[in-house]
């Protein structure tokens, strides 16, 4: 006979009518597939294992590397629930706040990404011409995708709009510093309203996720780029804000002293003296803006709000998780408002694994409507890094409960079935998939982690009963009634 | 005061200091932002609404179309829920089976996706030269990178290997088929084995996917293509099997009768008989196995298996839901085994939502290890479609339950607090977040189709009670205790 091709080297030419693509559509695919994927097929008799040996032995020469780029990667089953896991529980922090999901494509037109002038420099961004001629690339945050969205779906979603997103994005970035090219995001944001209300609803959610996660000793420092604008420009260092706010982000590495003598060194010791006064986190939240008010001025809008969001934490009881931090400076282009980070106590050098703020307009080169709003950002891969160091990762593992062991080929109905009772028990049960020594059957399970096994053989099958056995004790129960076998199983599971 | 150039516009140089990307990792993010988007920060004061609306005048003759790529979408709120809402119960059945979640780059190299040899024919692939020179490929299903995943971890994963994942695929379709460039597909497969008890396994789980999601009357098809391969042997017909195969496919538009005259045509009338004798679904799946051996022979491996399968559904009591149809041939140059398709019985014309079969050898491309499987593959937008046909779709909104309403700036602590006690009892609420005219913040509530309402104004404060409004019923209950509003919310809400 001769032997068949490969199946994955003619899945590559992508013929339409197998499995994929919202499935065969009948004829129409076929029209499709080169008519050469099809000149084997009457020479395919019965598979055989021994058959298929010999052809891929032949084609094996020219193995292609199963490798991915840098800064991709594969997540295994445990990883990969946990991120589900974690998805799923900020999922429902933002269902009780009546945020609401939306998805848009990976693939947006380059112009809508990166703006009409823009791109030339974006060597980050992943920017092709697809084979239509269009210039499209893959977005490279949720934020741009959302503006558009807005500008697009306005009428219909309404404002105030509230929405989350959790998907991937991708940046061509440099991997030596320990960053992902693909990876994930979840963004929440309020936009529609330039409320002190929506302002305290995303540090509310920030509180809520964070918590839901587990994560214990965190804090959320806020502050409010307008108080900080106000505090430069009465120093006349508008022409060196960036050395300024550079050195400001330095201070948690370098310390207070290295720093007040850098911004000595750029705006004279007074100034210097006033920043760091400026900075400074005072005892109460109070306190802090009885200073700000001080140096930058009383009617300053900024001090209003943050005096606004500050007595509503306090009034929530939740003072204890915020701390009003003047030196927070994050997102010196883009915020114009208030600002964010969370910070967790157990892991300073981590950074912040949530952070956002208000900006003034969302979608202003798409559209007239003035769209301001507040959100956040969760890094999911630093939070899964934290998670994963506080100890707070891998419960989540979606393993089965109970493996049913196969001692007999004649008894594969009676297997699943066993496991189809378990299952309606809300116990997750597999089946072994074929006889094989009992010893391969244990180790398998040991792999796994799964922790009970059923056995049903010859003596069984005479008895009409099973066997639950406890792989982590060992022990054997047996002699059992199939119908007593879920609530055994329970109590062994507790 | 110099006007602020555009947010978006300025992200749109993707700088590393805002809340994308992991978050601001401290100084090291603004080294590679370009010093020009700090020029105007010294610029910029509190922020105004007036002063923005001026520049935005300004800027904005030259809007970007908020537009997205032909066959992409974006997915609203109410869809985005739905689709969350049905991979979520997919997700629960999959656990219950022991099948675990992976998940793999979106990017690959286009060496890994379409061979060493392919890809000049692929037009409808997503490929392009990334900046570091590389020849990558957006996935176009989830089939190829699984064979590429389990080649690179099959030390970890271990044999037999239990997998699901629900993700975007993406390909450069004909959109006029109505069909979209980017879609979700929702995989499950078990490999490492060739046993019947992994075949029935998949179509157990066929079945109780379908069943989660509330489908009601639906069969699955199934047949073996060794069978039907035995079959056209021994009517010589091998050379002409690609047409005898498009014929069959098109039985089901065009009938019975004018495919026995294309089959003629084909391979003369006695073949034509014999050929739809053989697909022929008999009154029981034993007539039909025994019709099978008749036309075939009976050593054929493929009746057994069938055999095998047929009597544990059986067994399991759910044959009823099963059809063994010896027409399907689905999956031409890729399934070596069994192979099934779904039909939903109140949706005839809309094919099969969950289809797939055995391969003989998933991963040659990549590993000598021989890794025959099984799988199917739920094409999530045609589901989801049928959903909405069948009337099984709309009930996963993800809409607040209570809105809380603004009537005093200065009771926004209040408002949260009220909020926050309805969310701890379960309830999702919302806090409208600004003062506003009464008509407009009923009108939001809506358009969101939030059916209950909380107010707290000068009054209750004085009383020191809240009112509660039934916005369907409208209503209301004044005079409560805070602390009865969640019971009342939630017998209403019943």
């Amino acid at each position: 006979m001769v032997p068949l091709p490969d199946a994955p080297y003619l899945k590559s030419k992508l013929p339409q009518c197998y499995r994929g693509r919202d499935n065969c559509q009948g004829a129409a695919d076929l029209d499709i597939s080169p008519p050469s994927a099809f000149t084997w097929l009457v020479q395919k008799g019965d598979k055989s294992a021994e058959h298929r040996g010999d052809k891929s032995a032949e084609h094996r020469g020219e193995l292609i590397q199963p490798r991915i780029p840098k800064g991709f990667r594969d997540f295994l089953p445990e990883k990969e629930a946990e991120r589900l896991s974690i998805v799923r529980k900020l999922q429902s922090v933002f269902e009780r706040f009546g945020f609401l999901p939306i998805d848009t494509p990976v693939l947006e037109f380059a112009e809508v990404l990166l703006g009409k002038g823009g791109g030339e420099t974006d060597k980050e961004v992943y920017r092709f011409t697809d084979h239509g001629g269009r210039d499209v690339a893959m977005r490279f945050d949720l934020t741009v995708p959302f503006a558009r969205f807005m500008a697009a779906h306005l009428e219909e979603v309404g404002l105030p709009f509230r929405r989350w997103h959790a998907a991937k994005v991708w940046r061509g970035e440099n991997t030596q510093r320990g960053r992902y090219r693909e990876f994930m995001q979840v963004d929440f944001d309020v936009v529609g309203t330039d409320s002190a209300s929506a302002d305290l609803e995303i540090l509310l959610l920030m509180r809520e996720s964070l918590a839901a996660l587990g994560m214990k000793s965190f804090t959320i420092r806020y502050a409010h780029r307008g108080a900080f604008n106000a505090c430069l420009a009465r120093l006349g260092l508008e022409a060196r804000s960036v050395e300024v706010l550079r050195t400001i982000d330095k201070q948690r590495k370098v310390g207070a002293e290295k720093t007040r003598e850098l911004l000595a060194g750029i705006a004279g010791p007074a100034a210097a003296s006033e920043i760091l006064e400026f900075i400074r986190v005072e005892e109460t939240p109070a306190a802090t803006l009885r200073k700000l008010s001080r140096l930058v001025g009383d009617g300053v809008e900024a001090i209003a709000r943050l005096s606004q969001v500050a007595s509503a934490l306090d009034r929530l009881g939740i003072a204890g998780t915020f701390v009003l931090d003047p030196s927070i400076t994050r997102g010196l282009d883009y915020y114009t408002g208030i600002v964010f980070e969370s910070f967790l106590g157990d892991l300073p050098d981590i950074g912040s694994v949530c952070s956002g703020g208000r900006y003034n307009d969302l979608a202003s080169l798409y559209t007239k409507q003035r769209l301001p709003g507040v959100g956040a950002s969760i890094g999911l891969d630093r939070l899964m890094a934290a998670m994963e160091e506080l100890g707070l990762a891998g419960g989540s593992s979606a393993r089965s409960s109970v493996l049913v062991l196969f001692l007999d080929d004649s008894l594969i109905g009676v297997y699943h079935e066993i496991a189809q009772g378990l299952r309606a028990a809300g116990i997750a049960a597999e089946v072994y998939p074929e006889k094989k020594k009992l010893t391969h059957q244990f180790a398998y399970a040991e792999k796994k982690g799964i922790p009970l096994a059923v056995l049903y053989g010859a003596q069984e099958a005479a008895a009409g009963t099973v066997t639950l056995k406890d792989l982590t004790s060992r022990e054997s129960y047996e002699g059992l009634a199939p119908a007593d076998l879920p609530g055994r199983a329970r109590e062994l599971l507790r």
